[in-house]
């Protein structure tokens, strides 16, 4: 068979599949869902295993260590997969619910109520912990997934995703509500992105490129997620104790990650009082600082900032800095510059404060407190799918309730229009 | 300037002024669409005398009638999109509504906030009432606006949304907020949709083919409604009198819509009693029966159904007629051949009622109420831009809620992760 037809069949199947979970009540989901940890656990070793053979054929291929450390199922590995399904179990069920309702003159009772979204594709690089973690929020909001893992992955991917499928099959569902890509071959990325007509979301999980060319080739709606350059404003009249710990945990706490703060602005009149000691605090923490001259007047260890540092991503210790007029100013900036994920203010000025969160357009946009708080666990959405800073659907974090969407149900008493 | 230079720079225009229709208040949009309302009334003369050149154009291309009467700009016409205006300005603002909140345990407060998308690319054909109504939907929500009609109504678009920039600049606003692109030449369309890093979303209306090219090409996420197969199911035990009725409205009240009955589905039981009184209510209607063989055996005068007429949208005075099982049958023929748009069950079956609402995969789904009410208006959004048949972000009539997104914002006193 070639591919074209595996991954239409797939597809097609997947959505036979969709119907039926979107129908499985919340108790079976969970209890399925809990059967899955249990059986990673007791198949930990054939899961190695096959990981195993994963690894060895990264290193003939001569993948960076960086890649192969990424690629590693290990006891830990399975044991942070078998909490996230218990988590996910734990999580309330969106499916059902309804979001509001409201009544017409004619006496006609409508309602939206929330419902999966059918069928998800995932296609992700490397680590094969998203097999099971996409799989499922996915299968807790009642929808199939196909799975398109990296071709380096493969072995380990089948391996993880066999056992969601057993677990299927054996409490009486179909096991196409969760698929794995089955060839290592690229067009198979292309053969998926056009089945409009069974694929409801692609969901894209990796770096740039990957994300770039499924944005360009998809005919499907795609939630994606670009980068991070996330900026702190510290406002004049800010707490400096206060901006300095926020600072300092926004940039150096996790530096690698996409909710890491990467361009610092800081209102002029708190310039001479803020920067020094922040400066001695960020070189304490290893931070590298690239810095306009007004902040190299203020912090001489710092580096000279050029137009290519207000848009960097540098997802390391380092942060560019930059001395502005007002919050203005500072909007201006970030208008200019954001990527749109994360902007925090550290202010004590009221009126300021409601501007800033009116005004900047961003998917989590903070006042007085860190940026690496934009996380679905720690804004309380349980795991999320990543980050959206795409505007449509979802905009932000993506919880289990993101990979569904709303249905009008509308009750009558045999209402006709005029 | 080539065609590609127009466009970016009119994407980059609209972003800018997109921010600044963002932070605009509510009473400031609602004053200035009334204002539309008035300057259209008073420019009447010249609208129309634009349109005269569209005509003469339509004219000697030798246009079908029907897209000439589409392309009319008469005092009725203008007096129904001042009517719009006023009404849409009546709508509550969805800007700046906080969606829901809740506190964590570390005591940040976390909110969603309705926001604008910021960018929307209409691309439409004919008529240009669209230029008015999908523009007036999109400032009230606070978004900036691309219109691309079609080249034969370029003249009229042009005068009517002369109208609304000239009103928005003497209003201090920035005239870039509603932009029509100014060349008849269709590579706009594939300029403007490549313009992923200033639009947010494209909605394309008009005819299947416009909207498979704009969802095949587009790289801005797209909201569409391809068509409407639209089901009717008459339950064994429903009121027979009410199922005529509803079945009639749904049909013949207005058969060249989206939301009419495409195909009426019957239980057996329920076939001998309900169904010759209704064929006789649909012959004097002047409704073509297509049936399957035990209809035909109850209608005498009915066509023979074939496999084509079951995902036939027929927008005519033609009905497909089945007979089935019962409702799981009945369920198994719109799932396979439902366009996702409108289905409605007639019953007095409680526990049926609730199952038809739960499983059927439509984005109106009715009990006992007619097709034509999946609409906007009828459903109480207000005006409405179309509605989606694909399932992200909106999903059924989509009205100015559906024209915006949420941004998370979070309030804390010096919150850090640990």
């Amino acid at each position: 068979m070639s591919n074209e037809s595996i991954i239409t069949a797939m597809a097609k199947a997947a959505r036979a599949a969709s119907r039926e979970m979107a129908a499985c009540p919340s108790r079976k989901k969970n209890d399925v869902l809990l059967k899955i940890a249990e059986r990673l656990e007791a198949d930990a070793a054939h899961i190695k295993d096959e990981n195993q053979k994963d690894l060895a054929f990264a290193r003939e291929k001569g993948l960076s260590e960086a890649m192969i450390d990424r690629l590693v199922v290990s006891d830990q590995t399975i044991a942070s997969m078998t909490q996230g399904l218990r988590e996910v179990a734990a999580l309330e069920d969106p499916v059902g619910a309804i979001a509001k309702t409201w009544n017409r003159p004619n006496g006609l009772e409508v309602s939206k109520m929330r419902i999966p979204l059918g069928v998800i594709g995932i296609i992700y690089e490397s680590r094969p912990n998203v097999t099971i973690d996409a799989a499922a929020l996915c299968l807790k909001a009642g929808n199939a997934v196909i799975l398109r893992g990296g071709s380096e992955a493969l072995h380990s991917n089948q391996a993880l995703a066999g056992v969601i499928t057993r677990v299927l099959s054996e409490n009486g569902l179909c096991p196409e509500a969760v698929c794995i890509v089955p060839v290592r071959d690229r067009s198979a990325i292309n053969e998926l992105l056009i089945q409009d007509e069974y694929v409801d979301l692609i969901i894209p999980r990796g770096g740039e490129g990957l994300i770039r060319f499924v944005a360009e080739n998809s005919r499907i709606p795609v939630l994606k997620h670009y980068k991070g350059v996330c900026h702190v404003y510290v406002d004049d009249g800010a707490d400096m104790d206060m901006a300095r710990q926020i600072c300092l945990n926004s940039k150096a706490h996790r530096p690698g990650v996409c909710n890491a703060m990467e361009t610092m602005l800081v209102h002029e009149a708190a310039a001479a009082e803020f920067l020094p000691a922040m400066a001695r605090q960020f070189e304490k923490a290893g931070v590298v600082i690239k810095g306009c001259e007004k902040t190299r007047a203020l912090a001489p260890g710092a580096e000279v900032a050029t137009e290519e540092d207000w848009p960097a991503e540098y997802l390391d210790l380092v942060l560019a800095v930059k001395v502005v007029a007002d919050m203005d100013d500072a909007m201006a900036h970030m208008a200019r510059y954001s990527s749109s994920h994360t902007e925090a203010i550290v202010t004590s000025d009221y009126a300021r404060a409601r501007r800033f969160v009116k005004e900047v357009d961003s998917s989590v946009v903070l006042v007085n407190a860190s940026t690496r708080f934009n996380d679905g666990g720690q804004l309380g959405l349980g795991a999320e799918m990543g980050i959206s800073t795409s505007k449509l659907h979802a905009f932000g974090p993506m919880g289990v309730e993101e990979l569904t969407t709303t249905k009008f149900v509308v009750f009558g008493q045999g209402q006709v229009r005029d």
